[in-house]
């Protein structure tokens, strides 16, 4: 089969690099199509490993630096896996909702942060970047393949699936202080798009929450802002 | 004077964007040494204002596109500010001290986060990144210009300096969960390198502190631990 740059319609994605494939084979093997292994790759015991594991599942493994060329052409990489995309459904009570996020990078770091805090289940009403993009697989260090990721057309779509949820949208006209929270669960942690917030129509159904910083700067970048409300949500349970 | 691309030995560095070079002409003019605008900018209010502060600063305007092609190949970007680099000195008690970090973005996104909390002191421990890179500069948003940022060779010139500071070192062999840590100042918030964190003696003569998460990922993003670490550090002095 002919090796395609990605593209965002393609049933297939990769992982860009050793321990991110590494990290795939182990969590979701059944997904893995190919492994491709540049001709310049140093055989190590942890690459004997992974080839075993591929072997095991019946994984076809190729050399091929021709694949890295396509779609690696600028990266330091050696260790390329293959995918079929898995479209998957909410799952767990607590969600985190992004509202039209724009940056492959960000959603990657923000499915790591959120893996690390144990909320599974992440919302994304679109426009929105691809989930799949191997930019956001490779930020998100493989904490992906442990998550639960769907997509909405529109927040109202969201909020009729999980009437019950209690709705916390962090922006920065807001009423409560994340430091003052009464925290209730079920909950849905709700962030805006990098460079617009959240509309404000958002305080008319949800509890509207401002993370309080100084006036030499104009927003808290997104991914620490939704690092620090996952933390502030979850640390009862990773407290000792 | 020839135009020249950023180089880390260059006495001066530049702002990509408008709003980036607005925030250093309202912060630092006294830095700034020229502005180039593209031929295809659009004249909107804000650039006016601009350019009436760059006049009433006695700053060069100067509308050549060879700029953007040098400076900015990539970007979208109609605005560049030239800034002589300044090296200042810690001036306050309390500092976010970054052990051998190596990627600008990150840096950036730090130095805007702690801006975000008044933490306006950085200590940087080489080898390191350039804190004058453009993608530094752009990563934290302007907040780079409220900073004082001072690079020591070596951990135990910095502790040597400030010997009466707390110091707190963040990783994942810890004896303290932050969660439960007592505050007491002047800190100073120790984090290592992106791909290795701390080195382990650091206990030696540190606080040691993890932010606990779950086993799904092998560590927290930096920008994202440093963002938790300093909302957890300062978050009484923004409560209300």
């Amino acid at each position: 089969m002919k090796i395609q740059r990605y593209k965002h319609d393609s049933p297939y994605s990769y992982t860009l690099g050793a321990t991110l494939t590494y990290e795939m084979l182990k969590c979701s093997p059944e997904l893995v199509t190919k492994v491709y292994l540049s001709s310049s790759l140093n055989f190590t015991d942890g690459i004997n490993q992974m080839i075993e594991m591929c072997s095991k599942n019946k994984i076809q493994v190729i050399t091929s630096d021709k694949a890295f060329h396509i779609l690696s052409p600028k990266e330091n990489c050696f260790v390329i896996g293959e995918f079929r995309k898995k479209h998957s459904q909410l799952h767990h009570a607590n969600h985190i909702v992004l509202v039209e996020p724009s940056n492959a990078g960000n959603l990657g770091t923000i499915i790591r942060t959120a893996a690390g805090f144990q909320i599974n289940d992440i919302a994304i009403i679109r426009p929105a970047v691809d989930v799949h993009d191997p930019k956001t697989i490779r930020a998100s260090m493989g904490a992906i393949f442990h998550m639960n990721i769907q997509y909405f057309d529109t927040i109202e779509e969201y909020c009729n699936q999980y009437p019950d949820n209690i709705k916390y949208a962090f922006m920065l006209k807001a009423s409560h202080s994340i430091c003052n929270i009464v925290l209730r669960e079920p909950f849905s942690l709700i962030f805006g798009n990098e460079a617009t917030g959240l509309p404000n129509n958002f305080v008319d159904f949800c509890d509207s929450v401002v993370i309080k910083h100084s006036k030499d700067i104009d927003s808290l970048n997104l991914t620490v802002a939704a690092g620090i409300a996952m933390y502030e949500f979850t640390k009862k349970e990773f407290a000792n």
